[in-house]
């Protein structure tokens, strides 16, 4: 399967030489992110796209000194929502029945089952529930870089309360939490790249109950 | 882009017709999510595959009722490990250097510094941590499925005490947390299958920092 083909390929690159990623592959990385499925499809996150160099070299700062963060095409920050308000529930309510044309009874009354248990919830509750849908993105983020032959960097080695100040995410409700350098790998200066993709046998990683 | 539109073609199949899966699509898909990246490479996550029908039964009764849990083909069961402890993360480091034939200094080190981090860690936070991790092996099974045109229905309405009852996941250490019937579509019997994919706009879901 051509899919497995590239995820077989894939690998978080160490070193990255700059080059840019065309617009239209960064564009179908950002559409397969925007397309996963999440809870109630709330889509509780945004995503910020860092390409400034000097903004790059302040999240390097706060991300363990790793050079794929200043040598990427583009920086991925997935910031999640701080919590579920209702505003936001109602948002994402309002635009459903906006673009299917009208709404019905069963949709409502889901909507108010969410209204009158998520915005009274523990906030940190909510929002490992919302990076959980995050991190759904961030891995069709990835399948998708890796289709296009862009290389990418799952990189959870940064001080996420400093990223959130850099980039003003705690004024618009939103927490970091994984970030994703895309790019192009610099072989010669990659300690993995040689290296052996290390994964668990299937016979300890699934379990058939049949 | 290929794979954009398998995931533009999939949706949360709201009624499955029972008809199975080939054991290839099935292999395939599972070897996307083992393929997934995660923290560390610890792959703190072990996936159940339910096809046993009365064992799908009972998980219904937990699960809100929804049908597809039992006239999916392969029910997938993502549970993450409930903690960090040693054994485990130095099993994942004995079979990297195992296949990777041999270690080095840096390697050691990274080692060393989870064990000193981890497994004295908050159950709870680590177990929050595992389950990161498994959502980015679901998302990558998801997209799979999306590319062998079998229909999916990511899970989160179920009771993960009641499951990890019926499965005895706790006896193993793990925790269930996201569930993802694969299958094939009953669009007769599927209200959704023929509703618009709504999602925010790139405007909404994207900010560029340049």
């Amino acid at each position: 399967m051509e899919l497995l083909d590239k995820l077989r390929w894939r690998y978080a690159a160490k070193a990255m030489n700059g080059q840019k990623v065309t617009q239209e592959k960064v564009d179908n990385i950002l559409e397969a992110a925007i397309l996963a499925p999440t809870s109630s499809g709330l889509q509780p996150f945004e995503i910020m796209v860092v390409t400034n160099q000097e903004i790059k070299e302040k999240i390097r700062a706060i991300g363990w000194n790793q050079s794929v963060i200043t040598d990427c095409s583009h920086l991925l920050v997935f910031a999640a929502w701080d919590t579920y308000t209702a505003e936001r529930i109602n948002t994402m309510f309002d635009l459903t029945n906006e673009q299917r044309g009208g709404t019905n009874e069963g949709w409502e009354n889901y909507r108010q089952m969410l209204l009158s248990t998520y915005p009274q919830r523990d906030p940190q509750v909510n929002f490992e529930h919302a990076a959980r849908q995050a991190y759904i993105a961030f891995s069709q983020a990835i399948a998708a870089a890796a289709f296009e032959a862009v290389d990418s960097t799952p990189i959870e080695g940064f001080d996420p309360d400093e990223l959130d100040k850099i980039l003003n995410l705690r004024e618009k409700g939103l927490r970091s939490c994984v970030i994703l350098p895309i790019g192009y790998r610099d072989a010669e200066n990659d300690w993995l790249v040689n290296l052996v993709k290390v994964r668990k046998s299937k016979e300890d990683m699934i379990t058939l109950i049949d």
